[in-house]
Order: structure tokens, then C-alpha cells, then sequence
């Protein structure tokens, strides 16, 4: 990895959300990940970054992918990763979120990834801790190394972001993702189109500009980038869906409607996919697909965004 | 971190309770420690003294910061750390405790952390295995790291620990917290109060050199140390207590209470704190609190004893 | 440790089962765990063998000695280890076997160990994913590692394993454990005998080239090894086994039939054991038990494995 002295000094302590971010501030992340991704290509996967430096992963929800991610980037960055889960922690006991976080604090960590069911837990924790805070997922609102990780795939694949059409499909109302993204691709110029049943649209979504579509025939032509949105079992039966066949048949994505986007258009998904309910398998797996390159620049966005928020010049600059 | 040979060798391999350490033993660890805290609060906190050593968590009781605490403790000294935790290990299959040590200790581990339901599981687990054994907490009886680091808590506030008065408060019986650290402060030289409703002493306290007392009011008259017990959540309504609404007007930590303790008194509980149970919100972050600092010199000992246990001159003088 | 390359480079990429292995494989295999043990016994039990190397543990089923040894065996050779269990996992999000591999493969690990209860599990993911696949037990179909573990403890014991009488005793129906020992002691030319109630043993037996025994009083005559399988405890009340008590009876290894064997006859268990059940206590801890230097030795073949199917010659031969 280059020296971190070829970057400039990332403006922020936390990353509780892409709105904070400024489109240079995106950019620069995204240039230190496009040098992280060398890394984890190599044999040995290994920097001196973060030696010496502890991380603790505290996630209130499970999630396979995200906390795999941050947990190999901070290992591969040479720091010391410790996980927290919600079963193994004092939450069961009655303390508070506070308290916990606290208790860590104390123990003079560098950098705290927090994941956690409300809005907001990011960022009352970043107020409260000594150390850099990340959010990876707080409720609807915001899941921002996603949509780093999200426009770094782009990018690779299309260069610059700005123009792009980019429509994102699905369950929008409750989606972090979705809301992270839009920020981040408004920051960078392209143009937003969000596609989802009324039933599962956020009531002030005509003020984030994006354009709005209802039918998947709409809101996907001519799109360069095709997002789909994870639908939560939750949400299959009852007040958003009619049924999870219904949902497929308008809103899944399938090779017709897939064809009704540009030729070379990215279908894109945060995973983990529900295979036949938002996406059709072939699409998955098809040669448009992006979803496992997703993946893979999940761990350099975060080496990238720990290695920002931890630079040693920050340091020597409070000395 | 200092050379190793700047402090006595400690005559013990195992940590298994306080009663079994002499003064000396005790004011060399807390020594050891006072070193260890500047580890953790370099940039870079990271020694070589465990190198390639291997230290196993075996947890059949869930404790988020105990656990956490010696991880933490153990990377900070270079160690390899495995987590075992009940939910993942074959205890479930029907295991005894010794045939689950047996199996660890043949990985030749340096070093095995434990914490158990059972008084005495430690010592028996000590008599064995072939590596060194801290006890993490066994039943109502000892849990010795808890005492050392409120020790190390109160001599880096007030100095000298012989002559102060610390009065202990709250679910005695039940605390293996609350007899590790009888032991420990007995050992020192400070004057030990205990204050609790008698349902929640045990039987044997008039033999433990210590002052009892049934009122706050007349228990923190004077006190250095303010130190406040966990109330179990399964202790809170039957037979101990009448309600917990009540045992917090009788024996949680207020404001007109602390006010009976000297002006300068330390507050200090080893969490989790059950807030408006035992202890007053106001009183747990209050500026006379030292429980955020107890949680970092818990770090600081546990470094310090497992550096003491796996000195590499007891490697030479077997050799 | 030796260098690699006084080793041959191992002709797999993965280790699915002993069924792929030639006996110049495994004596390669067993050669190089030699050397490992020396390592584990260390009082620094560190190499740099694997270093920046990512291994992730994918265990669908909880098993705390297979993991634990393959985690140490990892971070002994200096790999960045991950865990994933099936509890944490996005599994109970409804994501396939195979979505869940891609999407760590896509984290670019060099080593993934997987144990699932389905056959086939491991070398179906072998074929969907770019790095090398080791089964840790796959259904009732092999456990390869454990059959390496028992043939070193073996070797280290009685030398050459041909013409050694093995005499393996219990469930074999459900055993992948007695099946991956059964290919591998055939290929090193041991006299492999079974011995089961009717009821517990394959249909197929007899096609596997050993002999067949319903009484331990006729099998285990001169028996060089006494090899006990774990009655799991969904057996031991139903279909298979009329009570626990008529199974130790008939099939658990005592004192009495314990001599029907040669005098100096290895007691060997997979573990864990389940004590009175299949193998009486003074069996199990008496001085034919060589069932300490097995968990032993697995840590050791562990190391072995991985640094063969990671031969740092493998990458420059696909240069």
C-alpha cells in the first residue's frame, strides 16, 4: 500500500453517514480503496497499518457479511480485531447501549464499528467514546460504507459516476442502503431513479432528489446501473407485499426486465439475496452481475475508511 | 513496556484466588501493572512479551467485559487468543468441565482463563492441565483479577491502600467480587466495612476481618472507598429482597448517601451497573465515579498477571 | 519448521477426503506433521509460514475441538484466522451454502475449512470457489484431518502402520470418522476389522475391505489398536440401540475386554466421549489411552495440511 502521506488528511474522526461527506471527501476514499484492493489480491494480505492499533466490532444485529468484512480488513490492515455480539454481551444483562459502549471506551480502543437496530446509535455513540466510530448500519438510516463499497464497484466498471442512471429497486421504505446510496450518487453527480411499490416508499422521498417510478418498465430504461434491495422476510407477508410471488412478478428482476436497461448495464445487491423473490437466479449469476466484485470491495472500502480515519498524522497534529 | 527482569519472579503459576497471594505478591502485580496501563494508551499498543504464546478463554459463563478485558490483554501482549464460549462448546454434548480442559490443554495452550459456575472449578482445572490457570471467576467464590484491578483503581487515586476505609455494599452473599477483594484489601492493611440487608450476608462474614453493618447510614460514615455489589436480576423479587424499588431507597447509592462517605470518596462497582437499582445514574457518572477507570486498570492487571504467570525465566529455572 | 521445499509439493488443492489420497500423499502428509508437533511444544509456537494468509473456519455445525485445533494450527503458522458459525451466520436469513461461500470467496481467503452436515458439502464448494476447500466433516461421508490425526498417533506409537490390526469399534453407520479411517488405514496396509451391533453398521460394509465382527469378544482378539467411535445421543434411545446400559454392555470398551486385545494395544477416541457409554472411565484415562496425544496431534496435522495445500510453490508454478 502506498504511503498514507499520498493522500490528504481525511477531514473527519467518524464515519456515522455519507451526508456528512463532501464529494471530495468520497473521492478520497474511494482512491485509498482502489489501492487496498491490490492487497487483498496478494499472497500474503498483509500491512503494518493498524499494527498495534485495536478495533472492536460491536454488532447489535447479526450480519455474516459486514462484520466478516470489517473484521478481515482490520486484520489485513495488521490491527487487533475484537468482536462483540449481542448473544455473547451484558445487553442480556440490562445494561445499556451506553454502558456497554462505555465499558469498550475504557478499554482504549482505536476504532469502534458499530451496527445496532436504531437510528442515530452511531453517532450518540461517537459523542460519547474516545476513539473513531464507524457506522455499519443504524436502523433506516444510514449503512455508509455500503454505498462506498457500492460506488467503488461502479466506478471500476464504468469510471466516472457522474451521468450514470443508476435506478435502485425495491423495498426503499425501510432500506439504509438505499438511503446511503442516493446521498452518495447525488454527491457524485449521477442521476437516481428509486423504483418500488407505494406501499414501500418513504413518505419524503421526492425531496431527496431522485426521480420516483412505481413499475419496473419505467424506471429501468436506459439505466446503467440496476441496484436491487434485499426484501426482508418480514415484509413478505402482510401490510407491503400482496405475496412473495406478486412481489416477483412486478418488482423481481428478471431477464426480460432486466433487458429493458442498457446492454451493459451492473445489476448490483447488498446481500444476502433472496434468490426468486427480488432477483432471479440466472440474473444472480449472470454476466451482467457485479454482486461478488461487491463483495471483494467491501473489505478495501473499509481498510480504506479505517486507514483514513485512524491516519498517524492526526495524531502528531493534536501533539 | 519494561524488561521483565525488573521485577521478582512471581512465586505462583496459576492465579486462582487472592487468598492465596501475599502482600508482596499482590504489590508486585499491581506494580507490573502500573506499567501496563502506558501499553494501552500508546498509539501503537503492542508488546512482544507473549509472542507465539497461546492463552484460551474458556467462558462457561457469559461476560462481556471480563472476557473482552483478557483478549484484549492477551493481543496487547502479542499472543495467540482462542475464545471458548458454552454456546460453541461440547458441554452441550455432555462433556464434563475436566474432559473439555484435557482436550484444550493437549493444543498446549501457555495459558488458560476461566470462568465457571462452580466454586472451585479453577483449582480443580489447576491440578490438571500443564499450563498456567487464572481463575476469571468461580461460582461465589473468588474472581481475584476483579480485586487487583480495583486495587490498582484505588492506589493510583489515593496512594498507600493501608488505613482506608472501603466499605463494600450490597449482595454479599452472592459475591465472589465482594470476597476477592476482603482478601485482597485485608492483605493491604485498609479497614474493610461491609453493608447489607442480612439476607444478603453470608453466614461466615464475622469471620473475615471485617466491620458489618445493616444501614448505609451508618456503614459510609467516613469512607475512602464507596464500593457497590451487583444485585442479580434473578436476586430482585423472592426471598433476598422485598422489591427493588425498595432496596434501592435502603441500599442503592445516592446522593444523600454518598454524601456520609469523606467528600473525596472513590465510588467504584464492577459492572454491569443495574442503574436506579443499586447505584443512582447520577451517582455512576458522577464526578466522584471511578468506574470507568476501573475497566481500564482491569486491562492493565490482566497483562500484568499474565505476564507475571508466563515469565520465561520460569521457563529457564525448569530447564 | 523445516522449509517446504524438503517436502514434496502436494499434488491437491484441496483436502476433501482420504478417498483422493495416495499412500505417498498421506506418508507426505504425516511426515510433515512430525515436524509440526515440534512446534506446538515451543515455548513461542509461532512460524511465519502463512503469514498474511486469510483461513476462515465455516463450521455449519458447532464442534469446539475441530475448530479450536484448526484456529490454532492457523494462527500458530501465523494466518489471520476467521471465524464463521452457523448462529451468527446469514444462514437464518434464508442464503444458501453456496451464496454464503461466494461471498466469502470473494473476501479472497486463501483457506476455507468447512464443516456441514450434508455429504458432499465440502467438495461441492471446491468447485464454486477460487481457494482451497478443506473438509472438516461432511455428513456421514469423511473427516479426512481426523484420519490423518489418528494415523500419526499410530505411527508415533507402533512405527510402520502395515500389518497393524485396527480394530474400530461402535457406530460405524453414521461415522464419517470410521470411514475416513477405514480408506486410510487400508492404504497404509493395515488389517482394518469393524465391530458394531447389525444395526449400526453400513450396508455397504462389506464392499470396504475390512472384517466384520457383531461381538468385541471376537474382534478385538490381538487387536494393535482398539478404536473407539462416540455414540451420539440421538442413538441412544430408538431404532438403534436398546439402552445405553445393554450398549455399554455389549460394545463398551472395559477393563474385561479391553485384554482380549494385545497387551500393549492403543485405546483410541475421536471425542468427545461420552464416559460409561461407549468407553469406561478407567479406559479412558488408563495408560492404553493414547486419546490426549490425539488432540495433540491434530493441531499438528492441521498445520501440515494447510501448509501443503498452501505451498508457497503452488503460486510461482502458476506464475
Amino acid at each position: 500500500m502506498p504511503e498514507t502521506a499520498t493522500f490528504p488528511l481525511f477531514p473527519h474522526r467518524h464515519l456515522l453517514g455519507i451526508q456528512h461527506l463532501s464529494p471530495s471527501d468520497i473521492v478520497s476514499l474511494l482512491d485509498r480503496a482502489d489501492e487496498a484492493v491490490a492487497v487483498s489480491r496478494q499472497s500474503e494480505k498483509k500491512t503494518a497499518a493498524l499494527r498495534g492499533r485495536t478495533q472492536i466490532n460491536l454488532f447489535f444485529e447479526a450480519s455474516t457479511r459486514t462484520q466478516s468484512s470489517f473484521e478481515l480488513a482490520g486484520k489485513r490492515l495488521g490491527a487487533d480485531v475484537m468482536n462483540m455480539s449481542v448473544a455473547s454481551s451484558s445487553v442480556k444483562k440490562g445494561e445499556t447501549l451506553i454502558d456497554t459502549a462505555m465499558t469498550l471506551n475504557a478499554m482504549r480502543p482505536d476504532i469502534l464499528i458499530i451496527r445496532h437496530a436504531a437510528a442515530g446509535a452511531a453517532a450518540l455513540l461517537a459523542q460519547k467514546v474516545g476513539c473513531s466510530v464507524v457506522n455499519a448500519g443504524d436502523g433506516a438510516h444510514e449503512h455508509p460504507t455500503q454505498a462506498l463499497l457500492d460506488a467503488l464497484t461502479i466506478r471500476r466498471a464504468k469510471g466516472d459516476l457522474s451521468k450514470l442512471i443508476v435506478a435502485i429497486c425495491g423495498d426503499v421504505l425501510h432500506s439504509r442502503v438505499a438511503r446511503s446510496n442516493i446521498l452518495l450518487l447525488n454527491a457524485l453527480g449521477a442521476r437516481v431513479r428509486v423504483i418500488a411499490p407505494s406501499t414501500l416508499l418513504p413518505s419524503g422521498i421526492h425531496q431527496m432528489s431522485v426521480d420516483v417510478f412505481n413499475r419496473m418498465e419505467d424506471g429501468l430504461k436506459d439505466a446503467d446501473v440496476v441496484m436491487m434491495l434485499r426484501l426482508q422476510r418480514e415484509r413478505m407477508a402482510g401490510a407491503f407485499v400482496p405475496s412473495v410471488r406478486e412481489y416477483f412478478h412486478f418488482f423481481g428482476l428478471d431477464q426480460a426486465k432486466l433487458r429493458l436497461a442498457k446492454p451493459d448495464a451492473l445489476v448490483m445487491h447488498p446481500g444476502p439475496m433472496n434468490r426468486g423473490v427480488e432477483i432471479a437466479s440466472e440474473i444472480a449469476d449472470g454476466p451482467q452481475s457485479v454482486i461478488q466484485e461487491q463483495v471483494e470491495m467491501g473489505v478495501a472500502v473499509r481498510m480504506a475508511v479505517m486507514q483514513a480515519l485512524l491516519d498517524p498524522r492526526r495524531n502528531e497534529a493534536s501533539l
